[in-house]
């Protein structure tokens, strides 16, 4: 009878390949229940198209299991009052880490990537990987005892770091910016401190999935965020999942050579010329404002360069918005390359939304104005009649929260979810519930 | 108990929401069928990592629906000699239309997409779609009846256009080189003629999903499939799966720019300059030749332009492969350009396999490796560690092929699968299984 899959396969063994099929059939409903915030069994009948016995017996496993809970009657629609069910996101905690090429965010959130803790402290990605994640190490330790936390509460650490990683192993593969991280085991690293699953993903992939599960481009099957910081570098969602590519590398648009007929000469750290980073990149951006500044170009430039040293990015936002016309032009100039860029993978991809997240995405309105230009002007007409392009709406928190929703993603599916369960059964609430 | 899962469903009414849990597991198994050849229920537990109980039912209603028979004993490997069982694809006919703009293919397969009878005509988009959809309709009926096939026997049919498709209703969309067709009702054409579910897209598309299901990128994850012929457009298939995009005009790649500065003067004829068609597919070549030939830079395109009147693609590569210098260059230039563009999106979506098909895709070695030099040169050595560029396997009837494909995945998908079942109870073999 169809009320009994589930029981029945666990009472033989829990691990025989039959759990399969209701594994993916009880994630499914978990999953529901996670995204509705408070729900009844009828709503998750019509949210799963799963028969209603099967339901009410997935609930009391998942109530048995202390996930789900009963927090009280609802309203009757016509007939019986019904109970409300809410998923138990106090139940555990979860490590957010973002690691950027100087700073790390560190922070623990609950069940449901809400952030409870969040750290924000310098940090150089070159000093290597044993330096840089004993010291993420020590801040995570140190927040959750700040906290009341236990490190046992913890159901998982998830990392973010800027370069390609091989996300089934949680290694970096020859990141460019990350010197002596090729090959290492984070995973093993935070396991020596943690008992608990550890996945490790690329900076950007995470903030896309950030911006997929509660920001912007919640709710949208595909889209491309696109981060531009010092570098630049895109997440792809597609059917509402983060695609990864063959090689664990997709998204990286930084590289993109924007001028087939080389006639600009920006050579890039990747060792190609006029790729899309090496003249539209917060990094690219810097250095054309130094060049505007000692040439003469910019008055404005030239006396913050007297007073600082050096110029970034920020400083040609900063000088826009004062008025300097040189700034602005660039500012332009940078939107126009991306937009350029992106007006192709429009074309390739079709998405419904363009994030545009990162530091240098706060340039301005000249900025987004730009990139919009040319991908309206570049793109086919079809592909952009309902594009969307916006800014990130989750700004420097996304990253965490990113990091907290990929383990909550594998924590929670079909492969993982019962040996989770079972892991963390009696398991006491870390914190009231709100 | 899990061995009844299905029967207990439909002994419920069958169209209950409980048998969509039901049909997707269903449906995995019938694929694992579809694709073996021939297999053993202990195969299919290790294939789809069901259920022994589960297995048996579930082949045990396929059997009774006659679309799974058993076809012997096979060897022992240690106990009981396994029953062999095969998909029954001699059941049913599949329609499959590849229209392209100056021609049409049309076929029948059996339900394993094997091609009993493909009949090439010319036929002219640019007449409109009442016109050739008539003439469609004739050819398909024609062939039916001169083998002895009932109309009654197809299952389904499979349209490609040379356009944008919106998937859902089988209606082009704004088609650029189809006058006459943007929002016209194929699916609607076809079912005043034939009792069977109709399905259209876009002809690249069509043609990527044939190569994934039985050419060269049969078994890869990720893999983009280029044709160039007249125009150039590409079809994606992610995760084993055709991705369309959001309003299914993913893969135009033909509409990419190629030189940022805009400094070449190719005027495409979606009205912007120095699109990749503009300058490397095959009507580009043609023009280019043609002018080679009037400039006195090819004595032999000359010689051939004076005796024909135009020159085309093909025209090109005859005269490289009889040694003619303007000839090959501009074929490695179009390979280039071609290369360029790729080498950005593989950037982008970091496939493991590109497969190069359509007319020009025919022009000579000279043409893969300038696309393959111009790939590995630009995109990030990561992006390429695995990465394959080959011409398609398939060649004239890898439209036809994937035409077929796309109707038998929509017919045996969790969704439709009983439906097509019972609505088919009964059925005769068509002709005799081989």
């Amino acid at each position: 009878m169809e009320d009994q899959v589930y029981t029945e396969s666990t009472r033989n063994g829990g691990s025989n390949s039959a759990s399969t099929a209701n594994s993916v059939l009880l994630s499914a409903l978990l999953s529901a229940v996670r995204r509705s915030g408070a729900t009844s069994r009828s709503d998750l009948v019509k949210k799963t198209g799963l028969g209603r016995a099967l339901v009410a017996q997935y609930v009391e496993l998942l109530a048995q299991k202390d996930i789900v809970v009963e927090m009280g009657i609802g309203e009757s629609r016509g007939g019986r009052r019904p109970r409300i069910l809410r998923f138990a996101s106090e139940l555990g905690l979860i490590g957010a880490v973002d690691l950027g090429a100087t700073s790390v965010d560190v922070a623990i959130t609950d069940l449901s990537s809400r952030v409870l803790v969040h750290r924000s402290e310098s940090a150089d990605v070159g000093e290597g990987p044993q330096a840089v994640l004993d010291k993420v190490v020590t801040i995570l330790k140190d927040i959750l005892a700040e906290n009341g936390f236990s490190p046992s509460s913890l159901w998982g650490i998830g990392m973010g770091v800027p370069g390609p990683v091989e996300f089934s192993t949680g290694t970096p593969i020859s990141p460019p910016i990350m010197p002596g991280w090729s090959g290492f085991p984070i995973r093993e690293h935070f396991q020596r401190h943690f008992c608990c699953p550890v996945y490790v993903d690329n900076d950007v992939n995470i903030q896309a999935v950030g911006e997929a599960a509660t920001g912007v481009s919640m709710g949208v099957a595909n889209s491309i965020f696109v981060k531009i910081g010092t570098g630049i570098g895109a997440g792809i969602i597609l059917h509402g999942q983060l695609y990864r590519g063959s090689q664990g590398c997709a998204g990286d648009i930084g590289h993109i050579q924007v001028d087939y007929l080389e006639a600009g000469h920006a050579v890039c750290r990747c060792g190609n010329v006029n790729c899309l980073e090496a003249l539209a990149g917060g990094a690219a951006i810097g250095r054309a404002a130094e060049m505007a500044a000692q040439s003469g170009q910019s008055a404005k430039l030239a006396e913050r360069l007297a007073k600082k040293g050096f110029l970034s990015a920020e400083d040609v936002g900063e000088m826009a918005d004062k008025g300097d016309a040189w700034s602005t032009e660039q500012i332009r100039q940078s939107g126009r390359l991306l937009g350029y860029t992106l007006a192709g993978l429009v074309n390739f991809l079709n998405p419904s939304l363009i994030v545009i997240g990162g530091g240098v995405a706060n340039l301005g309105d000249s900025f987004l104005a730009a990139i919009r230009e040319m991908v309206y002007r570049r793109s086919l007409p079809l592909a952009t009649r309902s594009l969307r392009i916006e800014r990130s709406s989750l700004g420097l928190q996304g990253g965490v929260i990113g990091a907290a929703h990929v383990v909550l993603d594998e924590l929670f599916s079909a492969e993982s979810l019962m040996d989770v369960l079972n892991s963390h059964q009696g398991d006491a609430p870390v914190f009231a519930s709100a």
